[in-house]
């Protein structure tokens, strides 16, 4: 009788009628006390934080944390959105200037229809390429350096792929074919010399025997540093560019694909110095990063608390039922007991801590998953507003108007672009289209009460109005 | 007695049932004489101008100013509108106009994706822009001129923003910047000289540091006039244009992005002498505004006055209740008294007014503020609207017809291209969904006359029923 | 008792309660034998054609007529519709085929985009326009030439529109301006003689002052030979060009809009000789056009025969009804005797009729109007489908299917592309949506019986119930 | 009664009733015997697997061969299906490469505006496809050859076609004309010579009179071999293309149409080799395939054999019902008897043994017709689903589910790419609607159980009731 939970009865006109039913019933059966005793645990058990206030004065601490909470991990995932946002759009307009620089005749939006279909071509495409990256700190403007292995600079690899023996005759129907694939590679390491000699067919002894070629590979790799986190008062990461220039004559159909790939990978930078105050911003950032796990834990052992007390109830209440009325509780009228909401509540409590710490770790710079992190947090937010939402579910209405504020705010056009936002607001979506619906036929009033609530609390309230 | 102002009570068939329910109350209770007094009062009151008139021959004027400001209100917006869009219009065509003469390769509908890859490519960019301003005179086919300070043309300013410190080496993985970022301006005049000598890299000391460049801005001023107004008998305006070209390469990605933005003020042109029969045209304009003006004057007094009247029926329903029936009023039933829409029709007058005084000082050019008095014509416009389609309430089935002859009018090809008319045109669809809800749910029959009524009229007529 | 016609009466099963509330009625009243001619000559008027057959052995004449009417002139409607999409096309790629010859860098689907922005481009385009004008016997694919006024080829004219007087100067925001508009004309005629010398700024005299300029046109006349109709053994006609291309610089701001506008006019060739079997096809075309005008002569006569037999009828019911009951018939129940269906039938005929004698004449190359004779005889066949799914309307049911078949036969491809058919499938789909509805609440049950006839036939049979 | 059938009965509940009903029934006639024995052996014909099985211990062997077949036609069409996709590739990839190569200056997605306006435009293009045809072997970068006939290689064909005699003169509006079409022919040999003298004007004698001309056309053919099939490990085929470059004049519009027409035929190779394993992967195949037909066989043995039953037990029961109540039994209960589903079945399983034994010839090189064996393979896969959903129908909320499932199948991204699967997908789709509509109504709870059965099942139980 001292800790009652969580529960919903917003039918509460229902009530009186289910009362004198009981008095009824209970003239008629002379259990009595034990069962009036427990029957009242049970009212208070699924009474809402409102109700539970009213009947008894508990202050709702749970729903206070709780409201504490979505707060600071909404600001938490929209700054780290923000952060995120300049990741994804740097690695974006990497991959598109690294395009425009090696495929010559390049315009966007191409990328499908981007093949060539003569021979001439072919050889032009290779070595446009092949003297775009010798020349490359002439012509880029950003960032990009060739990678160095010691003292030196890793070589472009031109690599061809070809049938091992091929006599192709479609004139005559014949051919004699070994299907077996060579590779062929050839290394260009950048010139260190000013000369501004281009490569050629004249000075690169460069062939291709067309009617075995399966793909030509030009391979090599960038480094680049995300200078703008600098103005965001973000230390700078250092990325590697692994590019690989497909030119796909597998189909041996007279037209070659051509694709660039770009494979990124994020690392920290081993030496770095920058004046002014970036250090400060980042320990207040962390600091506010462990205030969220703290209040997480927080939450974490409330809602443990409560599922663990709702499990103990339960099993009073099943010994209850076999001991004075001979009959066993189903299994769903026994899954009443195990509030779905708090288990939710507690796996986005357990995915916030671990996406937090990651957070934390990245901020110092240790750690560079951006993608792993923003699942976390982006998941662990949803969820929490999701919990919410059922944990302010006893005003029906207000559910609505809530999800709605929710999307307003994942939409925010900054975060939104960044992938988590993009998941979230996706999520959210799927949560409204049954909101809505629900709500339209709670206006028309097709839907009785109890599947009302079935719907927003994942409960059967069946079973309790017999109780009441 | 004598004033009862407009009301609504479309349900005139439960006029009889509630009539009946009086006389038995009355049989009750003997506050009779005075009661009677103040139902009879009260159900003038809440009449709506079509059963005045049948009841005691008032004659509706309030109705007729409505209908006759509705008809001005909305001659003028769309002949506003008419000129707005010539504003509009060249406003638009000018930035096109300056994106083909300055923007190098420029072709239409590229703006997301129009970008440089390579430092020659900004060199050219930059050299191509400046050349084209110092020839402008010699290349526009448009009326566009330098802008002068005293005797001598503006001059153009190239700036160039970069970090104060920098040495980033990706291949090693290290840098060393200080985050202040420094400008640096170059301001180029426009030669008066006939010589067609071009700027270029070989005569301009300007070179760019692409690992520490931020961003290069090119500004400079150009003015314009509007000259197709005098084809349709209005004054022109004198337009001033502040262009910015940035070069952003903050995320140094290898993608410098080239924006124009163009700032556009508009003034009064100084000194001007056009021969005919401008002047006229715009007498006979202002005259017409001035009409609207006084019409809405009238509109607001009558309207002000219906308000005062209702609030005194208010106070003196309220004592008189609490006098008999020791009971308070409550503060909705309270709120029936004052109509919602003499309130909107009063902020549609306020509206107008200021609006129209606005359009006669733009039409004597003494101001340009167009944008403003757009937005004031066109809510008042839609305010006045809805007004009076509330007016004509009593017509319950009228309604949906006249929202949608309204959006007819809205969607008038010529003025919807304008700012303000887009507006408007968005806030009736935004009123018509609700409306078109409200006539499906009508249809089908699944709300009550009192709901409807409250839809409509914003009133709850629950307690008015008890009193007839 | 002798004529009746066509009537609806698918309500059979009613027929045996409304007989015997009229027996009831018969023995309070003794009017007796008159009024019960009078209802046996009412109800077989309103019978249908099948109703009549098994009644009387009345064969269905009319229906038999209007099934050929239909099939014929469906047939000469795609017949027509395949010769008037040679027309259009033609026109079409000629339209086309101009912006590619004298509109300088044109592509396809740049028309609202295609615009100058410089001083030597507006040029440039003036001079190879007219160059291509010059050369246009060497230039184009087609059989294009020169109108001819007399002996000698007909001028190009360069008209420039410029304000009378004009001294603008945006830098002080001055301008002195008489917003008279003065046009002056250049002309330039083909040269006969074989030498390539292009027009160009040298040896032409022509300056165009940008700050005065209000447009520059080019108009010139070409003319040309639709042959392919000769493949289709139909006689070719010839086209007539007027061609003019404008530079649009009415706002001044830096943009000059190029537009291509081709106005085209169909003639009769003057003088033809074609080899082979021309002649004879077009022989037997017009023998089908005048049975097609006979056929609807008869179904014209037929109809109009029964309209007047209908109000003869409804004159005697009125005066019956005034003198024995002392009523007045209402109007709507005098419109029943009216059958709108005939109406339209009447209609459709007079101007299948007038269309086949246009199409008769346009096949004798003595007319040219395909776009009014595409109008009157795709009206035409709407209106006689429309009148013969009344007709069948006796079977409701057919009357969805008959809808969907006619939409298949309107949206054949061929025909389709033409103008008239396009017509033809918009407002049949306009007559779909309200049959597709009106099924639909069939099918749910929600509409009483005579709903679903007066939404079919154009009638209340609510008075014809009480005389069954 | 010992070989009763598959049935739907899902009404169980309403047996109980039935029975009751049949009970009183059956005191009243006395007939009593033998009818119980004909209604038990029907009851039991018109039961379902399941139902057999609880009834009398009846192993489901051609429930558990259908599922087998399905599992293994569906995996035998996506392996087709990713063969067929190559095939598909290969064709679409060498027309594309084609109209880069002999159409100048053709552009990815401009077919239907690709045109040319200028006489020069017309040559220039005649000749450029002339000499990339001449010098394919040095351009092309796929395996095309020219196709040999003996020893020589096949020549290009340029045909023009033109009116046989033509004044026209459109600026007199008169012409004389012979629409009779000539055709002349050029034809142009690969020379086999080095040297790259290409083919212009000044060296081929080939005009053309644009007033008569009609068409040109361009004819030649190509070989090549689809060597990626090797990497399949399948053997390749070879290919002919026959390639029509179009220059269309018929319209004389001044604009002639451009279109490059590819008729690709697919032929074995006539000598081969190939190093390597290919061989070993068609034989395991081919295994797969037959032992396809195997279960093919056995479903249509079973399924044939109890169509038969049905109809002996239908003749049976017509003669008893005749026999005894003197009564014919109507036709459309006598179509009762017979299972629309094993009809489906049985066809399904002819189209599948047809389509495996077509693929076994394909795999073997001896067919070449992927077209018709797709189309065998898909529409029998797609009828077998459509059987086995139909013999699951007995859980009826089981429909929608599995046909959802179905359609994540048939939606494969590679196989939906080949014709067949494109067919299916929309054919499921198609059933897919109606189910829909039927789940909806299902759950509203608006149909009938009887219709919910003739819907799923093609059948009316409502002759059936009468005898359960």
């Amino acid at each position: 009788m001292e800790n009652p939970e969580l529960a919903v009865s917003s039918c509460s006109t229902h009530d009186d009628g289910s009362l004198r039913s009981y008095k009824r019933h209970s003239s008629v059966c002379q259990e009595g006390l034990l069962e009036d005793q427990l029957r009242r645990k049970l009212k208070f058990f699924f009474m809402n934080p409102c109700e539970k206030f009213w009947a008894r004065g508990r202050k709702p601490w749970k729903l206070g944390i709780q409201l504490l909470k979505i707060a600071m991990v909404t600001v938490q995932l929209v700054i780290f959105g923000l952060t995120n946002q300049m990741v994804v759009a740097f690695k974006e307009e990497n991959t598109v200037a690294f395009k425009h620089l090696f495929l010559k005749g390049y315009m966007d939006r191409m990328d499908d229809t981007y093949a060539v279909y003569t021979q001439t071509d072919v050889y032009d495409q290779i070595f446009f390429a092949i003297n775009q990256y010798l020349q490359l700190p002439n012509i880029s403007v950003g960032n990009h350096a060739y990678e160095k292995r010691g003292a030196e600079e890793t070589a472009l690899a031109v690599c061809q792929q070809f049938y091992k023996r091929g006599t192709i005759c479609p004139g005559n129907d014949t051919f004699d074919i070994d299907p077996e694939i060579v590779t062929d590679c050839l290394y260009i390491e950048p010139m260190m010399s000013s000369d501004n000699t281009t490569v050629g067919k004249h000075n690169l002894n460069f062939t291709l025997d067309f009617h075995r070629l399966v793909a030509v590979q030009l391979m090599f790799n960038l480094k680049a540093i995300n200078l703008q986190t600098v103005r965001h008062h973000e230390l700078p990461d250092c990325y590697d560019f692994t590019l690989t220039i497909v030119f796909d004559n597998k189909a041996h159909s007279g037209r070659i694909k051509i694709s660039l790939d770009n494979n990124i990978a994020i690392r920290e930078c081993k030496d770095w110095h920058v004046s002014g105050s970036i250090q400060k911003n980042t320990h207040y950032m962390m600091i506010f990063d462990a205030f969220v796990v703290l209040i997480c834990l927080a939450s974490l052992i409330l809602c443990t608390r409560s599922v663990v007390k709702g499990i103990w109830l339960q099993r009073e209440f099943v010994s209850f039922f076999l001991y004075y009325y001979k009959k066993e509780v189903s299994f769903s009228d026994q899954m009443e007991f195990v509030n779905g909401w708090y288990i939710l509540i507690v796996i986005s409590d357990v995915l916030t801590i671990v996406g937090s710490t990651l957070k934390m770790e990245i901020q110092a710079k240790s750690l560079t998953s951006y993608d792993v992190c923003s699942i976390l947090l982006g998941t662990s937010t949803m969820l929490v507003w999701l919990g919410v939402i059922r944990y302010l579910g006893f005003f029906q209405k207000y559910n609505v108007r809530i999800s709605w504020d929710l999307r307003a705010v994942a939409s925010h056009p900054n975060t939104a672009s960044s992938i988590t936002q993009c998941d979230e607001v996706l999520l959210l979506r799927c949560y409204d289209l049954p909101g809505l619906l629900f709500l339209w036929m709670d206006c028309t009033g097709t839907i009785p009460c109890e599947v009302s609530l079935s719907e927003h609390g994942f409960r059967m309230p069946f079973f309790i109005d017999q109780w009441r």
